[in-house]
C-alpha cells in the first residue's frame, strides 16, 4: 500500500471485490433470506442490541444451518466479546489434582471430534400471534462443530472424588454461566473451536464455546472462560429460566425433547396451485437420534411416515420430507417425531394429561418446560399458509 | 430512506453493520484464512481471473468446507454467470419421450435429497514445488448438496432405449458441457439447488449445478442449463482432458481413487515443539465410503491405524486423526486409506508398476490420469514442515 489520498478509482473498487470474492466467497444477490431480531425481547443496551435473534429455518434446506444465519442468543451484555485468539485462556479448576489454564493452541494439540449437534434455546416457544416458522422455531440451528471431548480435558486435571456438578463460564458482562451434572461432563460434551468446517463465528462464541448436546442453549456456553468442578449445584444467572415452584414443571427443563416441525409449506409462504409438492421440516430430540418422523395432512387424523433426507446424527437436526398432492382444498399440516429412546413428540393434549389439565387447557398458551408441542399448518384454499396454533 | 447528499454520520454506519451482523453473521476479524489463485493458471480473459482457485484445507476443521472457501474451477470465462432465480431455466431433452423445461420452482416441488460429496478438480495434482497443502491438494472440497436426483427427473422424461450418454452442459461462455454413461445419471447424481443448507454460492453455479458424486470436479456442470440424452459419446469442451494416447491413463480418468492427505502438520506449518499432537487430515474416494486410514510417521515404513473423525460417507471428504507424540527429530509423515470396495490409495511406486516404468519413474513428476497418490510431509527437527514429494 503507497499513502495517497486519492480514493480509487473505480476499476481498483471492483478489483478490490474481485480479489475479495476469490479470497471468500459471498452467497449471491438474489439469496437475501436473514434473520430477524425477536420482536418482544430487545435490549436495554447502549448498542440497541436484541438479546434474542431468529434463524429463518423457512429459507434452509438439508441439516446444517449455516453460520452466518446461525440463531443468536446473547447473555443480557453487548454481542460478541471481542477476544484476540492469542490472550485466550480457558481455566479448568475446582475440585481437580491440577487446576490447569489452556491456550487455543494447546486445545488444538488435543485428539479432537467433529460432531453434527443442534443447540435451541429455552426460549423457542410457538405462539397463536407467530406468523412464521422463523418466529415460532427459530432459535434453534444445528452445526458441525469440532474441538475437544470435555471428558479428555477432565482426565487431564483429575477431577476429585465428591465433585458432581461443573460450572462453565463465558466471558461476556455477565459471565454466561450455567451449571451441570458432572455426569453430563464426562459423557459427549464438546469444548469446540471449529463450526462448520470454519472457526467458531463471533455470534456463536468465537474462539471457544461449550456444546452440551440436547440440553437447551444456555448450557452451551460461549466465550468459554472458565469450568469450575464443584460438589453442588450453583445457582447463577443463567438459572433464572429453572427457577420452577413446580417440580414436575421443572423436570421438564435441561434436556430438549423430540421435536419437529414443517418448514415447507408454512406460515407466510403460498402455494402458487394444486398438485405436487414436498412437504419438508426439521426433527431433532435431545435424548439421541430421530428414529421416525409422521406427518399429518388432516389436522391429526391420520399420519403416515415421512422419509428422512439426511444421516439423523445424535441430538442433531434431521431434514424430513413427504411426497404431498395438494388438491386445493384447506387442510391443516404436522409433523410428529419419535427419537431413538421411544419418545414421541407431545400434542398440547398430551402436555395437558401429563399436568391433569383439561384437555384444551394449553392450546393457546405456553406449555411449562421446554416447548416440542407439534406445530399446526393450515393451506387455505387460495394456497395461503397459517399458524394454526 | 429519505433522499440526502449527507454521508451517514459515524453512528448511523455502525448501526448498519450491527444490523447486517444481525441479518447475516460474519466471521472473526481475527480469522484470516483465505483461497488463493493456483499461480500457473491464471485467465485470458479481461477480468483478470483465475481458472482455479485454491481452498485452505490447512485452516480447515472436521468434514465440511464453509462455502466461502469452496476451491474454484472456472470454465474459461468470466467467472460467475449472473442468473436471475426467477428466469432460471433446466431443459432435459434428446432421446426422451416429453422433453421438459424446469423452473427453479418447479425443481424445488420435487422430492429432495441432501447429501454429503466431494467436488475434485482433475488438476488437483501435487508437484515438489508446491510448499503448502492448499498448493499440492486444495482443488478439492466437500458439502452437504441439496437438490432433486437426476434419476427422478429422467423418470420424469421417460429416457428412450437406446440412450446411453447424457451430455449436461452450463451457462458460462463456453458452455461446461460434459458427457459421461446414463447408468452414472441413473444412479446417484444431483440436480443440485442447496449448499451447506443455503442456496448454492454464485461461485459453485447458482441457482443449480450438478453433482456427480466421485467424477471428477469438470462433470459436476455448474450454472447448469440442459441435459440432452444420447446414443454416444460427445466430445465437447470440457473433454480435453480425456483425450489420452495411453488407454490405461485414460481408464484412471472420470473416477477418483481412494485419496488422503495429512493437513496437520503439512507444509508451511511449524511444530513449536516436542510433544504430543494431533495428526490431522482427510480423505475420501470417488469409490464409496472410506473404511479406513493408516499413517506412517517414519517414511512409510510402518504405519499405523488413525480414527475416523466424523460419519465416513459416500464420497465425501472424512475428517481422521492419529494421537502423535514428536520426540523432535526429523521425520516424514503421510497418510494413506482403503475405500469401501478394497480400493487403496497408491504410492508412486504402485504407479510405476502399473505403467511398467521404474520404481522412481513416477517419484518427482505428474502421474497419469487423476492424482490420488501418498503425500509426504518432513518434519525438521526445528519444527518447520515441508513437502516432501
Amino acid at each position: 500500500m503507497t499513502a495517497s489520498s486519492q480514493p480509487p478509482a473505480p476499476d481498483a473498487a471492483s478489483d478490490k471485490h474481485l480479489k475479495d470474492l476469490i479470497a471468500y466467497g459471498e452467497r449471491s444477490k438474489y439469496v437475501t433470506s436473514i434473520r430477524v431480531p425477536v420482536a418482544e425481547r430487545t435490549s436495554p443496551d447502549e448498542f440497541g442490541m436484541t438479546f434474542h435473534v431468529l434463524c429463518p429455518l423457512q429459507d434452509l434446506v438439508g441439516n446444517i444451518t449455516p453460520s452466518s444465519l446461525h440463531f443468536i442468543g446473547t447473555h443480557r451484555g453487548s454481542i460478541v466479546p471481542d477476544i484476540d485468539p492469542r490472550d485466550y485462556r480457558l481455566l479448568i479448576h475446582g475440585m481437580v489434582d491440577r487446576p490447569l489454564e489452556f491456550t487455543l493452541e494447546d486445545l488444538k494439540r488435543f485428539p479432537s471430534v467433529s460432531r453434527v449437534h443442534f443447540i435451541e434455546c429455552a426460549g423457542n416457544h410457538a405462539k397463536p400471534e407467530h406468523k412464521t416458522v422463523q418466529q415460532t422455531h427459530g432459535l434453534t440451528s444445528c452445526a458441525e462443530w469440532t474441538g475437544v471431548p470435555l471428558p479428555l480435558l477432565l482426565k487431564e486435571v483429575g477431577v476429585q472424588k465428591g465433585a458432581s456438578w461443573v460450572v462453565a463460564e463465558g466471558s461476556e458482562e455477565v459471565k454466561g454461566a450455567g451449571s451441570f451434572r458432572i455426569a453430563k461432563a464426562m459423557d459427549d460434551c464438546i469444548v469446540a473451536y471449529g463450526q462448520n468446517g470454519e472457526p467458531i463465528r463471533p455470534q456463536q462464541g468465537y474462539p471457544v464455546r461449550l456444546v452440551v448436546p440436547g440440553y437447551e442453549g444456555i448450557y452451551n456456553t460461549k466465550w468459554l472462560r472458565r469450568i469450575k468442578a464443584v460438589d453442588r449445584f450453583y445457582m447463577t444467572y443463567n438459572d433464572y429460566g429453572h427457577i420452577q415452584s413446580d417440580p414436575k414443571a421443572a423436570a421438564l427443563s435441561f434436556q430438549w425433547g423430540p421435536k419437529s416441525v414443517i418448514t415447507f409449506p408454512s406460515g407466510g409462504q403460498h402455494l402458487p396451485g394444486p398438485g405436487f409438492y414436498e412437504i419438508s421440516g426439521l426433527a431433532w430430540s435431545g435424548g439421541g437420534a430421530i428414529r421416525r418422523v409422521e406427518v399429518s395432512c388432516d389436522g391429526g387424523q391420520t399420519w403416515k411416515d415421512a422419509e428422512l433426507r439426511g444421516e439423523a446424527h445424535r441430538m442433531a437436526h434431521v431434514r424430513f420430507g413427504m411426497d404431498w398432492k395438494w388438491t386445493g382444498g384447506e387442510c391443516v399440516l404436522q409433523s410428529r417425531c419419535i427419537d431413538e429412546i421411544g419418545q414421541v413428540q407431545p400434542s398440547t393434549a398430551d402436555f395437558a394429561k401429563f399436568f391433569n389439565k383439561p384437555p384444551d387447557y394449553y392450546k393457546t398458551r405456553h406449555v411449562p418446560g421446554l416447548d416440542n408441542v407439534i406445530q399446526p399448518w393450515r393451506v387455505a384454499s387460495d394456497g395461503s399458509v397459517h399458524n394454526a396454533i
